[in-house]
Order: structure tokens, then sequence, then C-alpha cells
């Protein structure tokens, strides 16, 4: 299953040139169908959300899903699609720097050339210096393997609100700073949308910014236009895709009626888009 | 991972009960999270849809979906929710005896109580006594394991367009018999959802009859006034849902705007949906 080498070091090549403007927009999916999904909408990579990984696996998001049942998630999508594939790991599915490791060398066999990895879920973030450890860790790892790893640092102090306020700008540039130094080769703040706020942001940090937007944000165009080169929307296509769930099954079991069933994707085109091809 | 043989009784014994008036609608589900919410629904059983299932995990829908891949989804389900379970499994993974024979045991161990098993994806379908002699391999399978099992035999006559179009209705009425004669317990003509033919059906067919429905088709109240006992969608949920995915994929692409993403299923909610619960 896992992809040669050669193929990886040219999807992970590809990946790097994506984070050059215009900015790379990234339609998260969670399964093959909704990669290839998205891929045929014309993403030019496929990023997993992990919360839609975990929930269709049957974990709530937030290191609860088991880590090979997510990987082999991972893995599935790689060799459906032809464009590069970035993992989101949560906080790596480990707390010693060796099961931090195993994770890594999964990714990489699961073919994926970049990863997110956060820093939250510990009360609420890990210290910085232990964060960025474990950034160092998942370099090593990559290094030792041989094959290439986009790695996209999360700074989650905006999302969790974390530490005071007036201080979480200049946090979340010491936090940025460190990442990069351990070895991140893009940066990643969540609950970020002000542009103004950005704009800091970006004047800042000498990498790749990655911005979570969706419905309430600026458009792509406002966040491209200002220099962010990165652009996601965490599991917000799941969200959409299993409300409808919602609503369909509602009406049916309580109406008897079909009307959100309606708007639907043609089964033959579904066939179509999973049938696997030949590797690119 | 295998459910108690006194759980699954039970859950058998109530999933038989389910096929009696009022008919039993079903909005095929194919991951733990649209099993959860269509359960949350008011869902008195999950069926899976085979098409749905196939297409997360990377295959077209008709026996081209590894069965372990396709059995380990069921057999997450089965954990996640607390109704009987059913799983559609196509013309049931393997040509042979003893292939069909491990899938039923593969079907029991993941925890279903019921399965749909179609006689169509040959030719264009089988001949009727080699699939009444499946039928009873697969009856045997089950009592062999000590597990009860409730046998949903699909006749595809109408969905292939089988045969000449004049002995379409007297064919489905013989496959009909020969599949109760053989052990099935329930039959399923998909393509069927005229109210007078399915009168003629439900007067010939002595087992209960699942119709297959979606938009153009007779409200759920209709059918179940004329006796039907079943109703699915087959994959009408996963098409409606990987629909919004394109959509929302598109959108996000060529507008950069997020419309689509507007109405969705809150991100606490999901998380509620698939934390694991004692077992009832």
């Amino acid at each position: 299953m896992t992809p040669s080498l050669e193929r990886h070091q040219r999807r992970y090549a590809e990946f790097g040139r994506l984070h050059a403007a215009p900015a790379l927009v990234l339609p998260n999916a969670w399964d093959v169908v909704s990669a290839r999904i998205v891929e045929d909408a014309g993403a030019a990579a496929i990023a997993t959300t992990s919360a839609g990984v975990a929930w269709a696996l049957g974990a709530a998001d937030g290191n609860r899903v088991d880590r090979d049942l997510a990987l082999g998630a991972v893995a599935r999508i790689v060799v459906a699609v032809d464009v590069p594939v970035t993992a989101d790991i949560e906080t790596g599915f480990g707390e010693t720097d060796a099961e931090l490791a195993e994770t890594i060398r999964g990714v990489l066999d699961a073919g994926a050339v970049g990863i997110n990895i956060e820093d939250s879920g510990f009360a609420p973030l890990r210290p910085m210096e232990q964060q960025a450890a474990r950034l160092r860790v998942v370099r090593a790892a990559a290094e030792a393997s041989g094959r290439s790893l986009f790695i996209n640092a999360r700074v989650d102090t905006y999302l969790m609100s974390a530490g005071d306020v007036g201080d979480r700008l200049a946090e979340t540039l010491r936090r940025s700073a460190a990442y990069l130094e351990a070895g991140a080769d893009g940066i990643f703040v969540p609950g970020v949308t002000d542009l103004a706020l950005l704009r800091q942001l970006l004047a800042a940090i000498p990498a790749p910014l990655n911005v979570l937007t969706g419905p309430g944000a600026p458009i792509v165009a406002e966040l491209a236009e200002i220099g962010v080169r990165r652009i996601s929307v965490g599991s917000a296509l799941a969200q959409a895709a299993y409300g409808l769930v919602r609503r369909a099954a509602s009406e049916l079991l309580t109406d008897g009626t079909y009307r959100a069933l309606e708007r639907d994707l043609d089964y033959a085109e579904l066939n179509r888009l999973v049938t696997a091809r030949p590797e690119a």
C-alpha cells in the first residue's frame, strides 16, 4: 500500500510548491469518496479533518480514535487520489516520544506527505518547550524514514482562548518561532479570521500561514490577498454533510417524505469517482 | 467486539417484531456517525447501504469492496448503536458456498442480526435455483453459528429489467416463493414503487415486503397503508450527503465562499453522538 519513495518525494515537492501564492484551498475530507469528490472539484491537495475521520469511525474528536483505524483511512485516501495528501493527526496519537515517532512512521507508511499537529488537548496547551521537543521528534522520525514530511504546526492559543488575552498575540508568535525552529514548515493558527490580526501574524511569521475559515469569515480572495498561503475548513464539510443526513433522516422518519434527498450526487457518478485508476 | 449471544438474540427478536405494521422505516447508513444520526433521529433499526459503505472505503458498489473492510464498518456501527443492525452484503462477497458461508460468519461476528442479499450482479440475474441454493447456504451457516439471522432476499427482476417484461411479475413471484422456501424471512423488490403493482406483490408474497423508496415514489404513509412492512432508501442518504460535499467543495474552490457550509450539525453534537455509551 505504501507509495514508492519516488512517488512520495514527488508529491511532497508538489505539496510544498502549493504553499506559494495563490493560496492553497483545502476543503477537508474524511473518507475516500469525500476525498475523491474534493479532488474532482479541483483541489490541488487533500487535507483530512481529524474530526470527520474520527466521527466516521465512531470516536469523538480529540485523540479518542484508534490510531491504526485513522491511519487506515488516510492510506485508503492516498491510494485513491492523484494529489498530495496531508493528515490531521490531532496531538500525534501518543504521549511518549516513541509513540509519537511510531505515529509518524505510520503516517509516512500511509503515504501522506504532510501533517497537522496541535499543541492543545493538554491543560489546555502544552508548554511551548515540550511541544517544540515533540516537533523535533516528528522531524527526526521523518528524516530517519528517508521520506520528506511537511509539518504544519498548529498554535491553539486563540482556539483555546489560552492564557491572558493581552499576551495572546505575543504568545502565538513565541510559539510559532519555537515550532519553526524545531522543524515545522508552516504555522496554523485556528480561531483567527480577523484580517487586521491576520496581517500582524503574517508580518511576524516567516513561513506559510494556514487559516481556518468558514461561514462568517472573510472569503478566500480576501484571505489570499493579504498573504494567507493555506486555507482550510476543518470539519465544516463533514458537519454540513452529516447535517443533511440528520435533516433527511428526520424527515423520512417523521413526515415520511423525501425532500432533503432530492439534491443528490448520481449513483453512477459516485461509482465512477471511487473506481480505482492506474497509479500516476 | 462480537456482541454476546444473549444480546444478539434479543436484537434479532426485536428486529423481527419491527416487521409488523406499522412499517419499519430504514434511512440507510454507511459509517458510525451516519448510523448514530439515524438512530438519534428515531430509527428503530439501522440498515447499511452497501454502496455508501463501499464508496466511503474507496470502492464502487457491486462486489468490489474488500469484504473484511466492509464488515469492519458493520462491526463499528453495531458497537455504536443500541438498535438492531442489518447489513447489505451485495451478492454475498464470494462465489463459492464456502466463501458465502464465511461471509455469513463474518456478518454474525460483526453483530448484525440481518442481511440483504441480492440475486443480481450475474448476467444479469442468477438462475433462480442457484440463488435459492445460495440462500440455503446462508441459512445453514447462520444455524451452524447458533445465532439467528433475518434474511431479506432481494429479487432484482425489476431493478435490472431482467427477462421479458410480460413475464416479470410472474418471475418475481416465482423467485420470491423459491427464496422463502430456501429460508428467506423477507422479500425485497427494488425498482417497484407503483402502488397497483405493489398491491399485487403484497397479495402474493406471504412475507414482509421491503420497498426501496425515494424522491418521486409514494410517501411512507401510502406505502404503509397498503401493507408494505419495510421501507428503505438504499444509497439515497449517502448520495444526498456527498452531493452536498460536492457543492460545498466546488463553491469553496471556485467562488471562495461558504454558503453550502452554513446548515451544519454542531461539532459538539457530533462528538456527543459518537461518544461511546455503556452497552445496553
